[in-house]
């Protein structure tokens, strides 16, 4: 950029989960205002759809032999932003969990460039929460842990300790985590969580066509294959899941958006 | 009620962090249309200002010695759901992490009563995020744990496992969690982490007096009594903690809201 021109400012926006009645109202406004849109898939049709195509970019589909995905969102950011454009890069979710903001925010720094984060409803809370799913409870859950069903593989060994996750006595929540549903379902009960430990997966949470389908850590993967659940989804495990039967009859956020598998 | 009366919805809605800007368009909405504002506290100062005194009902220091706060909250929901009122219970961040909103949920569906969920930015995520520290990354943090600092006291023993916590080698959030800074910190340290892991404490997250401590799990007590942080605020434990010093130049969420303690 020639010296004088001013520098745009990058947002790092949530889209949260889906239904655009669960942006915030901080993201509502930017999408409105900004330049330009940089999204993947992960925000959902319907928010995605109410973005004017001439101020999308789709980044999860570009970048060619050169660069990674994510090599080429962070190029782009800093020069859309040299261009001093205002800049949203829109995310699933909340942009700080699993979602890669974190390099984001450290690449458009050490390049000098300004940019403001912006929380969103992350689906690791709010997918459980839609199907009448509290990730924490008084009597059943101190703590909730996140976590990738879907490791780095260029990491060496596993770095997802399973064992230190069941112990931890509290709600685990899985993103990423349709394809593994085997292998850690089976690496959570070898570390002596009882078989018949509640498991939820909200598929497309809070999306028209969303889906939940419950099980035991013995049967769900059974069920997701019986239900066909696919990605997005969020595997929600421990004895709050079994909420879900509680209070269903009575919980509204059903009505409207989808159901059982 | 009397037959035929119809029953008014209860909306168990997150109110964000504190920022009004963090409400999600959906809370906005409902908080604009309903009858009565059932809160405490930690909406904070902002948003609670906007709500119509005339609308809003303070549970939090409700209860005379017949019932616990939770217990008069529970009540006064189907009592004003019976009465046809449309009721939102706006909650603190998101109203099922660490937000007695499961239980809520639970009384009102045993009562018959309709209720919707309506999740919220928690302050879990949102308070880090605001300090320019993702909660996980792909380099340091393949997941994130959120705990309690303020167990339950009528439990038998510990319902914490800081032991395992430590062993997943992912990030550690403690929500009300100022107070037994020296008891976890060092139970910690004994379970093995380094005393140098970086620590952030983020008092007010999102509100205009906002603030930022960061140290290390061996120094950060020393500067929660040096900075006089106090409740509501968040501490963040792992090697994201660090990058805040490597963006807060360049992250304008500090610009307007608060600055390091
Ligand atoms: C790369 S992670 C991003 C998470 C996102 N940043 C968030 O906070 O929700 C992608 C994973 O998020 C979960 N996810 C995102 N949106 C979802 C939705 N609407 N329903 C269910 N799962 C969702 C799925 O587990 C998916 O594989
Ligand atoms: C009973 S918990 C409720 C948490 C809430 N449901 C949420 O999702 O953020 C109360 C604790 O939340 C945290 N908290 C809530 N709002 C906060 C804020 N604006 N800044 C920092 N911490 C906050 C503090 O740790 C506080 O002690």
């Amino acid at each position: 950029m020639s010296e004088g021109d001013a520098l745009g400012t990058v947002y790092l926006v949530g889209s949260g989960p889906g239904d655009p009645d669960l942006l915030t109202v901080r993201a509502a406004e930017l999408i409105e205002s900004a330049d330009v849109v940089l999204h993947d898939k992960l925000p959902g049709p319907e928010i995605l759809g109410q973005i004017p195509e001439a101020k999308r970019e789709d980044v999860g589909k570009r970048a060619g032999g050169e660069w990674t995905p994510q090599e080429y969102t962070n190029r782009r950011l800093v020069e859309l932003a040299r261009e001093g454009k205002s800049v949203v890069r829109l995310k699933g979710g909340d942009p700080f969990v699993f979602g890669r903001g974190g390099e984001e925010a450290e690449h458009l720094a050490a390049a000098g460039v300004p940019f403001e984060v912006v929380p969103g409803v992350t689906s690791a809370i709010a997918g459980p929460a839609v199907a009448g799913i509290p990730v924490t409870h008084r009597d059943h859950a101190s703590s909730v842990s996140f976590v990738t069903g879907h490791e780095d593989p260029t990491k060496e060994e596993s770095a997802v300790d399973w064992d230190a996750l069941a112990a931890t006595g509290g709600t685990i929540v899985v993103l990423m985590g349709v394809g593994k549903l085997p292998a850690y379902t089976a690496e959570l009960r070898d570390a002596g969580l009882d078989g018949d430990t509640p498991v939820a997966l909200v598929e497309r949470a809070t999306w028209p066509d969303m889906r939940v389908a419950t099980g035991t850590l013995d049967t769900i993967v059974d069920v997701r294959d019986e239900a066909g659940i696919e990605p997005p989804a969020i595997t929600v495990i421990g004895d709050v899941a079994a909420t879900r039967d509680r209070v269903a009859e009575f919980l509204e956020n059903d009505g409207d958006r989808g159901g059982d598998a």
